[in-house]
């Protein structure tokens, strides 16, 4: 059985046939990942049609061995330069005059075109903005599972720190021990920096937890969390109700968010356009009342990067396909007052779409601390 | 008084007159934090002799406001391409025809440049790879304070983990209780991901913790962590002796290293060149007979990144200067047996230079377990 990192760098090499490249230089060390399944750094993967090689370094000898058994491998020792590596590679791949090399131009910088090109008087860089990205936008059966086990993690330390929390814990402490909690789980880190808002802060877009701000201050509670499992990442939000006594608003704009959510995740599966499933929230929030309030795009894909290629937004004509992994998270927020924000991650299947984070508690009544 | 952000940015503006640049487009989110004093991202700085504007989205308005009160910024609502911010701003700045920008080139990507020279056709944009970077390499009072404090979570983390510790914690143990007490102690994160490596392990360059293997069941353990605080990064080594008889080779070796660190730390002073720091180390280790197992550098510059610019190694000929602020971390290590680093936070003072983790435990019989 072929292994899943040589099935992705099939669908690469198939690409380099549409595009008429000889080569693909692969320097995002999250693309190396994906291709390789190497975890290390500073390490580079040259992919041809019929050929593959791993340019790393002396320090990485031992761990490509453990994680990449199959992959062919051009170590060179410290001190030397790795285009140097590339150019001894090319040259054994057979590529001795002009070269079309694909190149990732969304994450090459400048400084590392102008080394090649000097270094590689016959390469020529062909810039490919998003050509692993667009790959990654489909997930495999390994990835989705990684993806399951990560969300995993991330339910059962929010579990725990529910359990715990208590009225004075500061949003510094709830990001502390929910991101150790993850661990103690069986996460291997927090997919993101922990967002934990009080109140008020909720509104703001980029909260930071801050020790001034405590659960109990305000009626409402916002934590946007995720873990990282086997490389890939998680991302939820919940809101919790930290009164008894929760007022119309919060009930009126949390109900909305919930309902707004639900309509928007009823209408994913493949064949339907990206910007038609954030319309559903959108319409609807805006509908109570709230359209203003909601200034942020309905979901993003999750994968490897919280931030995955991919988003529920306005405009956005991409249509769905079986294998895609997006976060759903509407929110509404009152300068002042507070945000409800509700997020879950959802794949598309070939007839609609799974919840992956189905059954973590979301109602209204489930919410209180 | 001028504040330090100021301060820091009128030394940019200094070099725009050497390199006759008539601005320069800040897009590296380290280097416009430095600048500014911003913890955000996706935010611009554009700097001219005379002005200074940040480019920056709306969900960054309050944010921008309280962080950076005296900075006059450029606000564009969502969906508006940042490009077209800068276009406007430029307009601002009174730069009509041809501009020469000096661009990040050391970490603006290929794709960033293209969309940029598409849109402002008159901007030439100026590649310098490292401008900022080199600033940052002479750190002010408030830098060397943030480090302090940076070490002093550090230090204090690790002193609550080894009153826990017992022999059975795994890897993963140590460095989620010790990521998690740094917290505690008032760090605002870990300053990289932590290192924690038992017997043979600490000899793998890139050791990532593992469940698998715990205190106890080898004569030693590395741990190389540090803190972040107020964006400042600590950066700390110290192995352990976690058996009550060390062997011959341990004691050995450890000692080596310790003196090699001493011996290369009271090197250290203005005006020496950076190599000769590392060849008292690298001779000490040399002259016990363990060359060849100390495979790295001595040390790396330290401040807003845990790798900032600067590096003792053999072939830097950089003479050390007032408020740099490097590690010193000597190693030796033997594969199938183990590794030895120890590692200091060293600022370069007018007279010689201060450990800033000074005090903080290192001789052999301190370090048992």
């Amino acid at each position: 059985m072929q292994n899943r990192f040589a099935a992705r760098r099939d669908r690469l090499i198939a690409t380099l046939r549409e595009k008429q490249l000889d080569a693909f230089l692969v320097t995002n060390f999250t693309n190396v990942t994906y291709l390789t399944g190497f975890s290390g750094d500073d390490s580079w993967l040259l992919v041809s049609d019929g050929q593959v090689r791993m340019i790393s370094d002396s320090r990485y000898t031992e761990q490509l061995r453990e994680e990449c058994p199959d992959l062919s491998c051009e170590i060179r020792n410290a001190g030397v330069d790795i285009i140097d590596s590339l150019k001894t590679t090319l040259g054994e791949f057979g590529f001795s005059g002009r070269v079309a090399l694909g190149v990732e131009a969304g994450s090459m910088t400048l400084c590392e075109a102008e080394r090649i090109r000097e270094k590689l008087g016959t390469a020529e860089l062909i810039p490919e903005p998003d050509q692993i990205e667009r790959l990654r936008e489909i997930k495999d059966e390994q990835e989705i599972q990684a993806i399951r086990e990560s969300l995993a993690c991330a339910m059962d330390g929010f579990k725990r720190i529910r359990e715990q929390m208590k009225p004075g814990w500061t949003e510094v402490d709830i990001r502390n021990n929910l991101e150790y909690e993850m661990r103690k789980c069986g996460a291997d880190d927090r997919g993101f920096p922990t967002i934990a808002a009080s109140g008020f802060r909720a509104a703001l877009p980029h909260a930071v937890p801050t020790p001034d701000h405590h659960v109990g201050e305000a009626e409402l509670f916002l934590i946007d969390w995720g873990a990282k499992k086997n490389f890939y990442i998680s991302d939820l939000t919940r809101v919790l109700i930290t009164t008894d006594k929760p007022s119309d608003l919060l009930r009126e704009v949390y109900q909305t968010v919930l309902d707004a959510q639900k309509k928007a995740i009823a209408a994913i599966r493949p064949g339907v356009m990206a910007k038609d499933v954030d319309a559903m929230a959108r319409n609807h929030i805006a509908d109570a009342g709230y359209g203003d309030a909601f200034g942020h795009g309905l979901g993003h894909g999750l994968g490897l990067l919280v931030h995955d290629r991919g988003s529920f937004r306005p405009g956005v004509t991409t249509l769905l396909q079986p294998g895609m992994v997006l976060t759903v998270e509407p929110g509404i927020y009152l300068p002042g007052w507070g945000g409800v924000r509700i997020e879950d991650d959802i794949l598309v299947t070939e007839s609609g779409c799974e919840v992956l984070s189905a059954g973590f508690p979301k109602e209204f009544d489930e919410m209180f601390l």
